[in-house]
């Protein structure tokens, strides 16, 4: 029988824990708040951010939205940027990418002051990132991987992890915290030989192609934990993750749904390090 | 038949086309130039600087050693330091680590002018090669496997790649580096399981966990490429790899000799920066 792995439960455990430190910040009269910085109003970024505000509030995390036109340069976000590292109200800074093409993204990743940086952009935080070293802060995406492995007891330490992405948010963070973890990752992509052979022989499969459905039984055997980051647009116009969910229930051992899954975490540990942030200030 | 991957025809092309580079930067007046920032004198220390100052005369590159006693502080070296990124005729500048333990060795790391930073330590430059990204300093060891593996045009496209360290000097870099060639790197390590039959399912596989002669014939097949970046002692008093070579020759497809191998390339990769941060403010 299969074990689905449900972000849920992971993500209500974790905002109890939240809570409760914003309770205690509070008590110190420091309350977290988190900067969004926004380019443009496009309909997905301001669909994201309306989901952060909500858990904002409902965390008792302070929130700030600074929209900028479309046509401001570099300079004048960087400006912007500035503005929220001198403020010492504003403990998190959230940017959203891409930028539109005229402006130089690389400067503002490194504009950022780095103890703000919630969504790891600077250099400081993606060396501590790829050093393993968790004092400073990471990408939300693979942390929630790692934090719903963890809650469902996965054994990671000398098991074989095969993640199929090589992002700078997902597919190379990930295979660190699996370092952490002692596992033994690898990173796979589109030019992979003999995927279905790699996969078989994992103890976990990360899936994270951006191919709706696309793995099927012939990646896994009875033993296989998936984590599935898949989100994409099926034929039928439903949101699906990578593995092709319904004819793989009751063949693997575990699996995480879409949606449900690591997708449903992303948020509430993005907000975790706002609060982190927060409580190194205090 | 095995074919032996030796590094020194390696390293004496790129000598030359060392050479060559050095040759047109003086004729714009510029002379590439090595810092060694030295902390004590360990034998160590001494032997591995005299082959530096040795390639580096044969190169044209200038040297300067800047010695520090052991009893120096933290703002002691970082002023030292200092003096050295100010110094306009210095490109390159090489620390020698671990520094001893009374000193705070992330804030060197940090210190350091990351254009300058030829042993790759600053988050800068570690940020970079983490994102595959060939703009910065990379450290010389992974660098010198990568550059035996094009010379010998072994295939890394689609190919698996198992690397058995996972520190920040080799294992991380090099799987990262791989990435660029779009093989699949796998990071194992003393706690990965069934080690040998992820080593036998490899197409390339980078030895280097410290213990001389330990990798036999369980580990590989006829199809196996060995890069061994192992150096130890081993029980006859000699220099040896983690493969062990005497009795894997005629088994594998090819093998780098220690010493002779990667090992032979990593100076030379090292003056190869220098190089380039002096092309750099040409």
């Amino acid at each position: 029988m299969t074990e689905i792995l449900r972000g849920k439960p992971v993500a209500e455990e974790l905002k109890e824990n939240i809570k409760k430190r914003v309770e205690a910040l509070k008590e110190k009269d420091k309350t977290p708040k988190l900067a969004v910085l926004r380019v443009g109003a496009n309909p997905n970024d301001l669909s994201y951010e309306k989901g952060i505000l909500k858990n904002c509030a409902n965390l008792g995390i302070e929130t700030v939205v600074v929209e900028k036109d479309e046509d401001i340069d570099t300079d004048g976000l960087m400006a912007a940027m500035q503005e929220l590292n001198d403020d010492a109200s504003v403990h998190g800074i959230l940017m959203f990418r891409p930028l539109p093409k005229h402006i130089d993204e690389k400067q503002l990743q490194e504009a950022i002051a780095p103890e703000k940086d919630v969504d790891c952009m600077h250099p400081y935080n993606l060396a501590k990132v790829f050093a393993s070293d968790a004092s400073g802060m990471e990408p939300a995406t693979p942390r929630s991987a790692m934090e719903i492995l963890k809650h469902y007891a996965i054994p990671l330490k000398g098991k074989r992890v095969v993640i199929i992405n090589r992002s700078m948010v997902l597919g190379r963070p990930l295979a660190m915290m699996m370092l952490s973890e002692h596992a033994s990752p690898m990173i796979c992509h589109s030019k992979t030989e003999n995927l279905p052979e790699l996969t078989r022989a994992a103890d976990v499969v990360v899936l994270a192609a951006g191919r709706a459905k696309s793995f099927g039984a012939e990646y896994f055997n009875e033993n296989s934990v998936i984590i599935d980051v898949g989100v994409s647009m099926a034929d039928d116009g439903k949101i699906a993750g990578d593995a092709d969910y319904d004819n793989l229930a009751e063949t693997v051992k575990a699996i995480t749904p879409v949606p449900g899954g690591v997708g449903s975490m992303t948020t509430t540990l993005l907000l975790n390090q706002v609060v982190k942030a927060c409580e190194k200030t205090a």
